[in-house]
């Protein structure tokens, strides 16, 4: 007999040579229509592969990332075994899972592939999928699978084979299909009920431009049609919502050559934006005892070399600057900025809590091919901030911290998401991870304590902590559904000492402070990036670049219109008349397009009863008000924050 | 006879070889008593030397620029004269004038100068000046030339000969001592009343460390004793007032060695000054229809090729930065960006003037040697703007700046200012200045126009233009009389055509925007250091970090003044108790070296009646009043940026 230890801490015996998919069954047959894979002792394994020796275990479903990958992949050799039966002798290379589905290398010879042929292939790898064809593991040695690819005259596959080792290879095949693969797979084709096959593109060979280009095909299954139909439903809307597109529309920024790729230049309204952000992080920190600093963009070299950021990091920053005989850096972090300033005088207990912020500027280098508008730059306005507290005062610190991310998904309406607490593990200590077993425990367990004691939903993620302490990554969904990743919220016990930052404690020691990293609002351009889509460009009134717009019906009222907008701009309202000599339907609709929250409609009766006719974007008519009453409604709704 | 024209446009007949003095006897004796050099058709004269043709005549006083120069230098003769009586066998290298006084290069052997020896010297110059030496000029062979040094054994004056062409070369004599000088010179020494040597410094040969260190001899003089003494308290109060002491003291800014030289860290009270500017800066330029936008810190070569930073400013850069085979460079100015954010979309005339504001940080290599706390550093945040208009509307739009910057001098109590308008040469159209007769003509019209129409204080200077527009360089004088050079604000009808920005005029034509660039508050980095000093430290109100400190007179009434502290956070002023067990003199005169603006005092009498006792910096008591009272003064206060 062997011992099955599940995650929740319970150990079950079985007879040696189990599969994972007969545990499941064992649980329920319910959870064993549901598994797709397993993890065994952290590896990620066939479902049918038999369990020798006692092992922890765990089941994964279409809902663990794991579980999804390997469903991708399973879809990759799906692909692959259609493409093979509709275009016999095509040659192969690698067909991975990716973010969102998996794509399969291929050499087709002379042949082009076309969106027709993708709509053939799809059909095709239905019909496939409905055989229910078994993915069926099988150890090979190095000199059959040699020759199974050289009788199939596929030397991609062959290229793979030579940085092989013998006695590591193993083959799967489903239904006339066999490939070369590490594993795992689901159990059966069956599981794959909703396919869509997305896009063509070329890619050369090992990613060399030298190489031979092969056609990509990507494409994306579901376990229901019910889920690929709210993917692409999610897709369709999020095309509409693109911030590239938005961005571009309502003026909020524009990218150019001469200045370089992924370095955003921010137009009036995308800066309107950002004041109002940096504006609520501000008022927000204020009222949390944060204090504000401003930090250069660029130090020594000596500074990132205590930091470490220099070699570890040195891929992600742009080159050297030499100046004097000596090497400056553009910073891609605040915290060595930051940590100098706590530096410049003397600590004692009394001054901790001592938290810095900084709307910090950072560059850091992202491959041209990684770069996407808003959402991959190498320029990042970010919410920083660093705590340098006590032991003692870590809880509470961390503590608001999490409630001032809580405060702003609340304000910004982001109903969904989750905080991925990533752990150390402790076989690493001195190695992957500062050499600190006590103060990881501690650490990690205030951090947890935090999160269940305030409800906040997280997912453990063990060995993916920083170096220097555990970490959050925060997820977020966008009101259709997309997931952003938004920030990151550290512990970090090792930084302190590197920098040799230390303060006197009441008894009149010297103690190092425990530093704690967060950026609630992100970067600005990821955030705004984010809300361009999670608001459709309408943003609530006030982030909103023009808030309201005066529209006077004809020009007897716009003198009457002028003097409306002008008692907005008193109360510090963004406004403006629309004074085109156009009808006022036109006026209406290209206001609506611009996407202003409020329009105001004046004629002959507003103006006698010194009233306004008002529109809400997205809402329509809502009746006449007197101006005044508009102007002090106006304001509430800004001072609030409320969302539309 | 000879025509000598005046600066008024006034021309009057001479005999010719009349000297420049002559002509000045002949308006008055008062002038010929202050009149000290001239200027002949541009170019500096000895007041003696003979006007053989018709010219334009200058004649220079202390007042100006060109006369404390020639002041100046001629006293590095008298200190020269001085040294070579007390310490024969002395060599000279060279001794200019510079901003304030002058020096001597010397080579004085084994010897050390000690400040004692500086006492003798000063001594002995008030001797020798007492003599009226008149400065004699002689024009020399460079045979004889060589033959008088080579006779002294003055190697130095050897090296200098060696790069004189024979028929340029003039010899200055005054009592015992002759120098190979260009001259010009003063008539006589009896002008230099008030003498003070103020320091010894080394000095390598030509500036270049391998060669022999010599001895730098630094001093200054006036004409009258009053204006050394002035100069003096002046110096004194400075050294008070010094940004970097002040910057210490009142947590404003720090360096550090990792960071690098030249790149101030902002400290929490340096920041809340930083966002207090911005502040105002953005009201203001709202209020007068700007429109902000955020540009990166960076750009490819690209850009700055077009700009013509390349290579004209390149010393003035930090070094590329080599990204995906391209070359970056920090930004040094923020136009580039501005102007691509003008042509990202097309343009109408209906858009202009489009006026583009930005605080942007801008890099600039200054030599190790240059920097100088605040004042010299390498990071500029720049009060930065630029305005797109078309011809018609460039009067308005200068006249508007300028009213900007005499708005801001009045907010800051900067009583003395004097715009440097400086001037194209038509002689070097073309060349050194943009080939647009016509433009230049015409702006520096305008530009004149507005300063004179709002009688601004300026100053012409001919040839310091732009390239591309005549330029305002605006000078300020803080409360001790010290000089500052704050911001320039140019016209600009060359970068326009170079970044291909264009506009449609209303009868459809194309055509390209004049540009003005302006900056009024300069950079944070030197307006706040001159503010520093301006102030003394003591900010008004709004500006102060720290605004209201309660101290309660003993522990008794830690809890009221805890509620005082509250109610003024409540309104938005910066307040905080000192709740530090100590004795309330201590208190108030801790307080009073933290140049906090408002202290108000709470006891058992305060208490009762809900009230406090305020002190207001450097004024002492000004009786108690209700806590509401002091809110709504104080809001008011801030509110209005009352100087103090």
């Amino acid at each position: 007999m062997i011992d099955i230890r599940f995650p929740d801490g319970a150990v079950r015996s079985y007879e040696a040579g189990v599969s994972a998919l007969d545990v499941a069954k064992s649980i329920s047959e319910g959870l064993a229509r549901k598994v797709i894979a397993a993890q065994v002792n952290g590896e990620v394994w066939d479902l049918s592969r038999p369990l020798t020796q006692s092992a922890t275990l765990k089941l994964l479903t279409w809902d663990d990332t794991e579980g999804k990958n390997t469903f991708w992949h399973s879809s990759a050799h799906l692909l692959a075994e259609a493409v093979e039966s509709v275009f016999p002798g095509v040659k192969f290379w690698v067909g991975p899972a990716v973010e969102k589905g998996f794509y399969y290398d291929m050499d087709l010879g002379e042949r082009k592939i076309t969106e027709d042929d993708l709509v053939v292939l799809q059909k095709k790898m239905v019909e496939l999928s409905k055989k229910n064809s078994s993915f069926i593991r099988k150890e090979i040695t190095k000199q059959e699978a040699v020759a199974y690819f050289e009788a199939k005259g596929d030397e991609y596959k062959l290229d793979l084979l030579a940085g092989l080792e013998d006695g590591t290879i193993t083959f799967y095949t489903q239904g006339d299909f066999t490939d070369l693969c590490r594993g795992p797979h689901i159990p059966h084709t069956g599981f794959i009920k909703a396919i869509q096959l997305t896009s063509i593109a070329g890619a050369y060979w090992k990613g060399d431009e030298r190489n031979k280009q092969l056609t990509r095909v990507y494409g994306i299954t579901f376990p229901t049609q019910k889920e690929l139909d709210e993917y692409l439903t999610m897709l369709e809307e999020a095309k509409k919502r693109d911030h590239r597109k938005l961005g571009k529309e309502l003026g909020i920024f524009t990218m150019d050559d001469d200045v370089g790729p992924g370095l955003p230049l921010w137009l009036p309204n995308g800066t309107i934006i950002i004041e109002e952000l940096e504006k609520l992080a501000k008022e927000t920190e204020q009222a949390a005892g944060y204090k504000r600093v401003v930090t250069p963009h660029l130090a020594k070299e000596s500074m990132y070399l205590t930091s470490g950021h220099l070699p570890y990091y040195q891929d992600s920053m742009y080159p050297a600057m030499e100046l004097d005989g000596q090497k400056y850096y553009l910073k891609a972090m605040n915290c060595p900025h930051h940590h100098k300033i706590f530096s410049s005088e003397p600590r004692s207990y009394k001054d901790l809590p001592l938290r810095l912020a900084e709307y910090g500027t950072c560059y850091r280098y992202e491959q041209s091919g990684e770069l996407f508008g808003l959402m991959r730059v190498r320029c990042l306005h970010m919410n920083d901030a660093h705590i340098y507290c006590t032991k003692e005062q870590f809880y509470e610190e961390f503590k608001a911290v999490n409630a001032m991310y809580l405060k702003y998904f609340d304000l910004f309406g982001i109903d969904k998401y989750v905080m991925r607490l990533s752990l150390h593990e402790p076989s690493k200590l001195g190695k992957k991870y500062v050499d600190e077993p006590g103060l990881w425990k501690e650490t990690e367990e205030l951090v947890r304590e935090v999160l269940v004691k305030t409800n906040t939903p997280f997912v453990e993620v063990p060995d993916e902590a920083a170096f220097y302490g555990p970490k959050i990554d925060v997820q977020i969904w966008s009101a259709i559904g997309r997931e952003f990743t938004l920030a990151t919220n550290q512990v970090d016990f090792a930084q302190g000492r590197r920098f040799k930052l230390g303060f006197t404690t009441a008894d009149n020691q010297q103690d190092t402070p425990l530093i704690i990293h967060r950026a609630p609002l992100g970067t600005h351009e990821r955030f705004i990036g984010f809300l361009l889509e999670h608001y459709a460009g309408k943003f609530p009134l006030w982030l909103a670049p023009m808030q309201v717009k005066v529209l006077p019906i004809s020009d007897k009222y716009l003198d009457y219109a002028n003097s409306v907008a002008q008692q907005l701009k008193n109360a510090d309202i963004r406004a403006a008349v629309d004074d085109r000599q156009e009808k006022i339907g036109k006026k209406i609709r290209d206001t609506e397009l611009l996407k202003v929250p409020y329009m105001l409609i004046v004629g002959e009766k507003e103006m006698q009863e010194n009233a306004v006719s008002v529109r809400r974007q997205g809402k329509g008519d809502e009746g006449t008000v007197a101006v005044s009453d508009f102007v002090q409604q106006a304001v509430s709704e800004i001072r609030e924050r409320k969302s539309a």
